[in-house]
């Protein structure tokens, strides 16, 4: 399939875009990465996805598709290249999904809500809830794996996709906030499958490491804060 | 496959829970209905669903399946018999699930706030919404259904199902609200669709009218009140 049939209309710090290209990857699918600038929004992220106006958009032979999850498994059903990125049992797929939209649903805001940006109470509940939540995810993860190195069996799939995709920022929060989300202590599996997930040849380019995400952290801080300036100043 | 093998806890009330039923109808399985009170939530919604607590789940040779569009997927995956639920081509399904998601993310809680409970002004705010909502809806169901009576085409099929299983609850609020949610003239495609998804064999016998939803209603308002007084009675 030529480059240009695939595009991801992206950005490299987003875990989301990063799941839809690992899942390219796997199938040995080559594509174009549009970097989405974000503010303010392309037109052309305003025309292949009006509903969310949110990255990423895989665009495949023009055809937008959105909602990361969604993309991952597109890409399994649409390229028969490459292992196939969803278990085969139904009950299995079921249980797949189950934990993808636990983990969008349920994890990631109070993943994202591990900012000092929300004070510090609002902090400390989310950290919380994170570390709940990655006791659930070990306990989903012996389950999947059986023993084998990933959530996929002896190769990497769904919910290695899933969940991976937000090594480089957990290891940016531990960093900053002096905290331990995936301690070996706590949840020794998920610890020992982070270090095998980000070795992948579909993942090792694409993970990026702790220093460069505090760098942009600290560019995101900035355009907030621009950002709310304006509004003030408009008030 | 034996009634035994597929059990349902649920309630009759739940559009989620008619999702499964709907669906294990269209596949011609027989299954049991577990009647589930919540209040207080039985045990075995604790052990099925011990995540979210919540119906339907779908028990299907000793092993649970939860939220209601992972079910229908599920449902369409494990049994062969029957039509096919989800369309077949991986463009489709993808957008087939990037509507059900839309359905439950966006389009729901805006009608779960078209409710009085919520006060006169979020009720309006929510209206507006779920109205917005049914206009994107609309220019789907043309895309889907392709001047054929259903999303799914000849037949029903996902988003049928997905969205199909409010009709009851929608009709309730019209009424109780003196609204048109699906009016003719607004939404010409599913006002007709609506019509005809009702009459459906799969579904004419799951669908609660208006007038029993009312009733119903009447007794969720009693018992929420019933729970705010008891809390503030302890406090």
């Amino acid at each position: 399939m030529a480059a240009e049939d695939a595009k991801i209309l992206g950005t490299w710090s987003s875990p989301f875009v990063m799941r839809t290209m690992i899942a390219l990857n796997l199938k040995g699918v080559e594509y174009q990465m549009i970097e989405e600038t974000a503010s303010p929004k392309s037109e052309l992220l305003l025309k292949v996805n009006p509903v969310y106006k949110k990255i990423p958009v895989l665009i495949h032979a023009n055809r937008p598709v959105c909602e990361s999850l969604i993309t991952v498994q597109y890409i399994d059903e649409a390229w028969s290249s490459g292992p196939t990125i969803l278990p085969s049992d139904p009950y299995e797929r079921a249980m797949a999904r189950f934990w993808g939209a636990y983990i969008d649903d349920e994890w990631f805001p109070a993943f994202h809500g591990v900012s000092k940006m929300k004070g510090e109470e609002a902090r400390k509940a989310s950290l919380e809830r994170v570390l709940e939540g990655v006791q659930l995810l070990e306990g989903a993860y012996l389950n999947f794996s059986k023993g084998k190195p990933f959530f996929g069996g002896d190769r990497i799939g769904y919910l290695d996709i899933a969940f991976g995709c937000f090594l480089g920022w957990i290891r940016f929060k531990e960093n900053k906030y002096g905290i331990k989300i995936l301690g070996e202590d706590k949840v020794p599996g998920l610890a020992k499958w982070a270090e095998r997930f980000c070795l992948e040849t579909a993942v090792k380019d694409l993970m990026p490491d702790a220093e460069k995400l505090a760098g942009f952290s600290k560019v995101l801080a900035a355009r907030y804060k621009a950002i709310a300036a304006a509004a003030t100043a408009q008030t």
